[in-house]
């Protein structure tokens, strides 16, 4: 049984995220309401739809009706009427906190809430609504439009129903909701990437590899592996014929030695933030950042697609929102 | 101006590793000596080969000639006739010395000896040797015969003009060879890798979530964005129109949080080892090892044709490696 889209949406903050939740919202055919006070919000999400929706022309996906798009100029104005409130302004708890309970004080009694924090729990949330029931966070990757996974986390406050409901109206959006059981500070995928982002940074620092070493150290490698398997079931296949418990023999001693200098962070002091913006820009500064975009989208693309002939994984998720789009 | 592949290789030790350094060169015409004292080690190496020929002919090369495999029973066998040594034997230092001295003993004088480890420095390796000068660290990724990454490690003594002949010879083997340029435990694809395992292991050892559920988090999230761009170029992306710069300064401040485990190494215990064995049990007992195995490469093969097909990453690898094939 599949769930129907929300009838209407609104999104609270236009940035890279909001602008790709507005997008993929969209191109599933619902009406989004949005409201970002910064001055050129507008546009950005104007370039973000156009860079989504040839994306999915690439993914073979033609939605029958786009979504119409309302700008709003208060949050009061962009939650009336809405079943999904995405909040996706940026990463201060003190602005977190005065957005959701202005969208709390405002939006519709049946609305469900959902931030798009990579960081806060949601307990830590919800001291700013009056009906903390009803918020969950679902966190989302860049780019929103292509990416199907998106953290579901629920609060202290949060009732069962309210995990169950999104979890139902992020897969009618064609996502691949993760439901993290344990609320812990940035969830799963972010605490991953943070330790290695640590890791990358030592290593810049202490000269041992520019940004774009670092780079192709993971896309001609392990990043080709991660697109279709995970870590586990890797190193599982890594351990030969004896799978996992073999692999840990073999690598477990391993672990405890001095490799990474990950017991401190490094200080992002100016001499280390110009090392990688100069190293940044000499590794891609070629293309601009919308350029990139539409090179990446096209890649992901494709990626999908190849995945989905081979009826795995993502590609899983792709055929699923194509049956979707089609019903 | 490409480089022939090498007349003849030796490889030394026959694990998942070894196997898929034959294949690989088998494939490309290079006739194999192999030597592995294990019992089985020539089923499991005929084994990777059936599979490795497979994934080939998904990625349409179609080998004009597979270079003879010829078992020996012992280094001073194999090595006799080998432009190229590559040791792969499992990662003890003692055995790796013993194994090198006995390899740098028989070896041709002008053979390039290269080690597959993981881990250990050259220079540490290289003090077995009598002729180190000809020592490299070509540290592979596994599946070997698919991934284009090879990291290539000089040592004190390595001699620049070494460094330059295992550059070419890895390129003509169609591989995307980088050499790091500073000598450190691990070198770099393994320095992340080991930051990321480590706080997963710390996930499922405090219960926030099982192999499943991380690996999921990885492959429908970070996993595809990294088949083709990296860490630093995927982040230039998300800092929008700002760049680098824009990005660092939204999430330099969130580093320094308390948000992972990290400074310490969660202990392997047998309780630990038990929850990821059964939990991996859980999420891929279904397949057998090579049946993974078959999937994870026909995956990969398909992403490096949609990779191909954009002219990007992996995909100019496997576009440069068609061009030598045909050659």
């Amino acid at each position: 049984m599949v769930e129907p889209p929300p009838g209407c949406a609104a999104v609270i903050g236009c940035g890279v995220i909001g602008a790709g939740w507005a997008a993929r919202l969209r191109l599933r055919g619902v009406p989004v309401r949005a409201f970002d006070p910064a001055p050129g919000a507008a546009d950005a999400v104007a370039e973000v739809h156009a860079n989504a929706a040839a994306a999915w022309a690439e993914l073979g996906l033609e939605p029958t009706a786009v979504g119409q798009l309302t700008w709003c100029s208060s949050i009061g104005e962009a939650v009336d009427g809405a079943d999904l409130v995405q909040e996706s302004v940026p990463e201060r708890l003190d602005l977190k906190h005065a957005t959701l309970a202005a969208i709390d004080a405002a939006a519709p009694p049946g609305a469900l809430i959902a931030s798009s924090t990579s960081g806060f729990k949601p307990s830590v949330l919800a001291s700013a609504l009056g009906e903390p029931g009803r918020l969950v966070v679902a966190h989302p990757f860049n780019p929103v439009y292509l990416l199907p996974l998106v953290e579901i986390v629920g609060g202290e406050a949060t009732t069962p129903a309210t995990i169950d409901r999104a979890l139902a109206l992020y897969r009618a959006l064609g996502m691949h909701p993760l439901h993290v059981r344990v609320e812990i500070d940035a969830f799963i995928a972010d605490r991953l990437l943070e330790a290695m982002w640590r890791e990358a940074l030592w290593l810049v620092r202490d000269g041992v590899a520019t940004t774009g070493e670092i780079d192709d150290a993971i896309r001609y490698g392990f990043g080709l592996r991660w697109a279709q398997m995970g870590l586990f079931e890797t190193y599982r296949i890594a351990g030969g014929l004896g799978g996992m418990r073999q692999f840990i023999a073999q690598f477990g001693e391993a672990l405890a030695w001095p490799w990474t200098k990950l017991t401190d962070v490094p200080e992002l002091d100016d001499e280390l933030i110009d090392r990688i913006a100069s190293q940044s820009d000499a590794q891609s500064g070629a293309h601009g950042i919308r350029d990139l975009e539409r090179i990446r989208d096209r890649n992901l693309a494709a990626i999908l697609r190849a995945l989905e002939a081979n009826d795995w994984g993502a590609g899983r998720t792709l055929a699923g929102l194509r049956e979707l789009s089609d019903g």
